[in-house]
């Protein structure tokens, strides 16, 4: 399946954040990741993230899509990331 | 249709680009906003955010739906926007 995740952390915890949301996704903007996914990984992912949250401050949305036929996906500005970005 | 915004915007810029994204849509997250908008919103929504952006520094993604049949949405922590949600 296909999940576009955003998330807002606190800074003493972003950079953990973006080390688990980077094994599973792309990175494509400040706090957005999005790419393919398999359910045993999405579960994982949400866990680990889950682990680290401060869910009095931090905020994490995942939109998550059983397939990308009705979307489309359009652009503009600087391009930040994408699966042939390496940080 | 459906829209989910993610954008990034310098600060010098940011509170314009949130102005406008508010006018058409719900702010969710930081940076992060979506709803259910019409065609010509859609428009009016991209070309105003196209008169201020630096397409040098600031990053704009649009994902759109026609449909949310497929999708789904999980979210966890501190919940910081929504429909309800006036700031």
């Amino acid at each position: 399946m296909f999940v576009i995740l955003v998330y807002d952390f606190d800074k003493r915890r972003v950079s953990k954040a973006l080390k688990i949301a980077r094994k599973y996704l792309y990175w494509v903007q400040n706090s957005v990741f999005e790419g393919e996914i398999s359910e045993a990984n999405y579960v994982k992912l949400k866990a680990e993230l889950e682990d680290i949250i401060d869910p009095d401050v931090d905020s994490v949305i995942f939109y998550t899509f059983r397939t990308q036929k009705y979307s489309k996906r359009e652009e503009f500005g600087l391009k930040k990331g994408g699966e042939e970005f390496i940080l």
